[in-house]
């Protein structure tokens, strides 16, 4: 394996009944911003939880982040930190409001003239400072509740971007599970796909022989598979939803991407489809994952064989013949959690393809575990999705 | 799964050539206090690589901490800290000369009258502060790198014992699996020993429903098995030294015991081997483990069955010789790395058996996963491994 280092400090408090814990993470003297999404936090209760248990805080409210948060929607609130000289973030619900939660910790303190940098040129102008930050999960999904990583859409461009930083790293992540019950099914199946492609992402490369890595993900695949369609089936099955949460989280805490090679290919296409389109993440990666596979499948050829054995018992026939059955079998399982994975299913159009792919040739990217997935394959894979 | 929380900030610096990194991780303004054993660093020339990466730090030394460190030993490490006015502590070794470390933070900083207190009185002299600590690991096995755990020996009434605090962990843990190269074939063997044996005592209990929990224990469990016997057989290949010490951190570094339970019983009867006949401790785990699965087989035997099947393919026969095949299958992994697993084989006369029974009963104690094991369970397991 590769060297490393490896560093995550953030508090798990994980279980039913844990929201009102809260109260014992944030420092008494805070002024705290309580961060939220679209208020469905307020139907299942879990807003009056979080206002319960902070009643003797000086607490302040910023709702209405949207899915895939946007630029403009967390400046709104850095203006609001600022004048209400808010010292404390708490982010409560999915990962958008997280992700929001940290940029806007940033861009309060951000030193240079516009906090897009941070998202845009993250070379020049690295995060140097941040809000302190908690959070109250209340969808599995993204893992930005255990790592210092946000993707924020710039609304008036369409650009969705992301950025990394070990200062936006919760101080601690509330997750009870029992936030699962309320959810819709599509936000389940959105979860587990979501999770099940970040593990790809860090899994589905090349060899450099770090076994334990590898049986770690395999780990998460195997009860993502097994615990996702519980949790789809019986949305009060409590030991389902928790297994599926813990999951989640795993699967982005940076643990199972020590040492080795990662890809991260398919988020950054998936995200132009969101940019564009509005697709919602987890199905984005449902569409792009087995063009990745099919397009990679010399690069990635022995994980794939190794992913397709060891997670689908698949070991008949040529190598070729394997990783085209490993494929339909990675297909099959995300349309039985009822989500599609080609562009006709969501009625993209023919000449979005074009328009990705002009972007990235635009920009002279290449990326991918080897550094040479161009636009050229970009277009390929996107076809392959037809 | 139970609920649970979870907070490990212990900086991992992992790889070739790491070693002289140490410089970026103590702060500048330290007075550090360099702890070691019995000088096994000094003809690996680990020792040069640290004094030459803090040659501009004010640096003492103290040397001679032995394996099953002693709380008399580290007491003479407190003395000269305060003598000194040491305000930074570096182990350099393994896993006693870490424990030995971790005990001489708190003892420093302790306000009772007596340190001893710390590991015999934990609930009513809990730990309050520590010196700040860092480490370089020269041997993988305990996993004391990314926790807050050590275990220390009274030299004067051979009682061996243990406390565990956040406020111990090390800031950083720099692993370089090159001092693999030069270790011996015991203490190779031992470590792998007991990196297995420290998975079994949070996997080999009873099934909560924590499917991830139980994956992510077997990941280790099968890596150990593959790598272990390669590091035996090359001690100069990399990768399989790398693999084995990434293992051993991540047995016990308190991922896979989050939301279930925990046994220990096989560590508590093993460090009363130790204290009477000085027998390794890894070596101890073997011996007393086989015991303990043969006579807990009732409450254990999902577990067992499971671990019989997952890691060693045994699914033939009935219940009972499906165990019983997982006993001999594990006694056979251990003598295959040339650690025996009987008390005869250590010399062990069946007179100890009594004086460890004896304080097992004179101290009330009842432990293990259901808290049911006392002192004629301790003895049945001991009489079993004649």
């Amino acid at each position: 394996m590769y060297n490393f280092e490896y560093k995550n400090p953030v508090k798990i408090v994980f279980g039913k009944g844990t929201i009102p814990n809260v109260v014992n993470e944030i420092p008494k003297n805070k002024k705290v911003l309580m961060t939220y999404g679209g208020g469905s936090i307020k139907r299942t209760g879990v807003y009056d939880q979080v206002k319960t248990a902070l009643k003797d805080f000086d607490l302040l409210e910023f709702g209405g982040i949207e899915p895939n948060p946007h630029y403009e929607t967390c400046m709104q609130a850095v203006e609001l930190i600022r004048k209400e000289k808010v010292d404390y973030l708490l982010s409560v619900g999915g990962g958008s409001v997280l992700d929001a939660t940290k940029f806007i910790a940033a861009a309060v303190l951000f030193e240079g003239s516009d906090p897009w940098d941070i998202l845009d040129k993250p070379a020049t102008s690295p995060v140097k400072a941040a809000l302190p930050l908690g959070a109250v999960l209340t969808l599995p999904a993204t893992g930005s509740e255990m790592n210092g990583n946000a993707v924020i859409t710039r609304k008036a461009t369409l650009e969705k971007k992301a950025f990394g930083s070990a200062l936006v790293m919760p101080q601690f992540s509330i997750l009870d599970p029992e936030c699962v019950f309320t959810l819709p099914d599509r936000q389940v199946a959105n979860g587990v796909v979501d999770a099940f492609v970040h593990v790809m992402e860090q899994y589905l490369t090349f060899d450099v022989n770090a076994p334990l890595q590898d049986r770690l993900a395999e780990a998460i695949l195997t009860t993502l598979i097994e615990e996702g369609p519980k949790v789809l089936a019986d949305r009060n099955d409590y030991q389902a939803a928790a297994n599926f949460m813990w999951c989640a989280t795993m699967a982005l805490n940076g643990l199972i991407a020590v040492g080795v090679p990662q890809d991260w290919g398919t988020h950054l296409i998936g995200h132009e489809l969101t940019a564009f389109h509005g697709i919602d993440h987890g199905r984005t990666l449902a569409i792009v994952l087995p063009g990745m596979m099919n397009l990679k499948r010399a690069g990635k050829k022995d994980k794939i064989l190794q992913y397709g054995e060891r997670i689908w018992g698949i070991t008949e026939g040529s190598d070729q013949e394997r990783i085209d059955a490993t494929i339909a079998r990675t297909i099959a399982f995300f349309e039985s959690l009822g989500v599609p994975t080609t562009l006709p299913e969501y009625d993209v159009p023919a000449e979005t393809i074009d328009k990705i792919t002009f972007r990235f040739k635009e920009s002279g990217m290449k990326f991918g575990e080897q550094r040479d997935i161009d636009y050229q394959t970009v277009e390929a894979i996107l076809k392959d999705r037809l």
